[in-house]
């Protein structure tokens, strides 16, 4: 297994060329061999998750998308509107590598006795570039997966996971005691719902359809409310009020749902204040905007006094703030509960190939609720 | 002085009634006796800033006002709309005492030596119920102006120059070395310009007018950009990538404004960065609204990284942060500059009665640029 033939493979690039057009193909190419602390992984499964899209698609009109080249060597174009591509100008002509994590068995290690430590280990790994076949990596930024768990089972180890948790992680250092999330019966949704559930946390969640009520009350969430309910903001503020939520994660970024959040837990602070203040409530009302499903402008009325904030949040600055350390406690927690608060699940699991067709990016493009797809690199391989 | 007399005056109060109508007057009342660590103030000077305008009109719709009572015990009424009485339930039927800030002499003291100490002098004073003739305080929470100063002088110690120096200080507390101001013509923003030259932070001005341009032009600001210009989103990103400055405080509050600041923070931040970050640039950039001069809707299109933040900005929480010591640091440094840095102007100077005449209302009720009015409770008395 330690030969030279078996670091060659394919991985899946992205490239936005200088006449705006988005540019998705499979090369193959040799990783180097692992220096003394490195280690090969053969990468078994990687998520396509939210968060990829936009390095994958580079913003291009994935609509318009047309396919060419063959079925094992399939390339995608589309075309960029000439905004998105002023915005894209910083990565024109380079070719991309794209995913953010994935799992994987250790093939091949250097010689430090960490990494020779880890053959044959199955392990989690997260830094981009896993929609490869194999990836080097440095032994101490693998998480060991638990005896008995698959590279399917720890294929979602961060995005998803450190997300819930760094949101859990927020609400403390930010002093709130109970949540609110928006798009909530999505994957990450429904982990966060779990993990609330475990952790004593109150938690509003806000969905758009009633399958995605079922499907949340089916795992167990308390408050669950419609936002195309016509008593929406009525129930949305009675949850708030049992709740004490002065802080909401939401998916969708554009559209009203921010201030909507923002006014409603503002009536819910001043039905629960003793007396009236001239500036509204004094109470910090927060709303953190960690996706953009909604891609319109965001519009609010500023009916909420002048105690809140909505703001851009990201994973990767959450993690430095709270230090390696902190981090590592996360990593640690996550690998220990994979298979039951932080477990995953995937309508499909596709080929690298397979990812580079029409069909399966009308799908997976969509990031629908319930539809999410897991790349296997080396099925079939 | 010290006799019974001398502590009855007037008091201008604001009630919104059940029925939805808002009513200023003039009320005769008797000030208690100070305690021992008390003193009476005789106020000779207090100005209509915006921030009183949400205390004296309620929201009512001054433009359908009327006018009764007598010259010397006038009474304006206006209604409020039903969203906006909702919105006032906690002060419904409670006749509320205006004014946050004044200057006078002291004219009673009780026992204590701090108190007595003060007798005679010319002090500044914050607490509301300043549009009145006399006014109870502690000794402790007067501020005593240097030889020379007069109580006109001296009447706006507090709102703007604490405002202007907290702006400063929330900069270097959230790590930002440079400013941006809207609405910035104003008495404030003309203050705020002198102090960031006096203290040599970068400061870029937006206004929307050209005189409101000369003006800033004329009291030495370097950087002033007019936003009705066709050039204007150009113009604020050069400025923005000369100065750095990645905060913004904004009087505007509605509308597009706050939106087009972190987009060309983020451009700069961009033209300035090493390498292509895939979401957006990680510099923190953040706007804070502090005023609501524009009343419509706030929007925005997020065309700015995820590293970003809108809130509202309030005084009261920024002195309760930096704690007594260091808000009286920034007191005394208002008083010791109070007839230069901190000097306000006023177009007009009018007596209670005249607060509540239909013409004042339609000119200080406005908060337009260059025309403030100062009450002078004891004027002609």
């Amino acid at each position: 297994m330690t030969t030279e033939n078996a670091r060659k493979g394919l991985q899946l690039r992205s490239i936005i060329t200088k006449d705006a057009t988005l540019e998705l193909s499979l090369v193959s190419q040799e990783t180097p061999p692992p220096k003394a602390d490195e280690v090969i992984v053969r990468i078994e499964a990687s998520p396509l998750n939210p968060s990829d899209m936009g390095l994958l698609f580079g913003g291009a009109e994935m609509d318009g998308a047309e396919a060419a080249g063959t079925a094992d060597s399939p390339v995608i174009t589309a075309k960029l509107t000439p905004p998105v591509m002023a915005a894209m100008a910083g990565r024109v002509g380079e070719s991309m590598p794209v995913g953010n994590e994935g799992a994987g068995e250790v093939i091949e290690a250097g010689d430090a006795p960490e990494a020779q430590a880890l053959l044959g280990k199955t392990v989690a790994i997260l830094g981009g570039a896993m929609y490869s076949q194999y990836r080097k990596m440095r032994a101490s930024d693998c998480l060991v997966m638990p005896e008995g768990t698959t590279a399917v089972d720890g294929a979602s180890c961060f995005v998803n996971p450190l997300t819930v948790l760094g949101m859990l992680g927020t609400m403390r250092l930010e002093n709130h005691t109970a949540l609110v999330h928006t798009a909530a019966a999505s994957n990450l949704g429904q982990m966060l719902s779990k993990l609330c559930a475990q952790d004593g946390v109150p938690l509003v969640n806000i969905v758009r359809k009633q399958e995605q009520v079922d499907i949340l009350k089916g795992i167990g969430a308390k408050y669950v409310v419609n936002s195309t309910s016509a008593t929406f903001k009525d129930e949305l503020t009675d949850m708030l009020v049992e709740t004490g939520a002065t802080l909401a994660f939401d998916a969708t970024g554009g559209g009203r749902l921010a201030g909507q959040i923002l006014a409603a837990m503002e009536v819910a602070a001043i039905r629960t204040a003793a007396e009236y203040s001239r500036y509204g409530s004094t109470i910090h009302k927060q709303v953190y905007i960690y996706g953009g499903l909604d891609r319109g402008p965001t519009e609010f009325n500023r009916a909420f006094g002048m105690a809140w904030g909505i703001g851009g949040w990201l994973l990767t600055p959450y993690l430095q703030n709270i230090g390696a350390e902190g981090a590592q406690k996360l990593r640690e927690r996550v690998a220990s509960e994979i298979t039951t608060t932080f477990a995953s699940t995937y309508t499909k699991e596709i080929s690298l190939a397979e990812a580079l067709t029409l069909d399966a990016i009308a799908v997976y493009g969509k990031q629908a609720t319930g539809e999410k797809y897991l790349i296997r690199p080396n099925m079939g391989v």
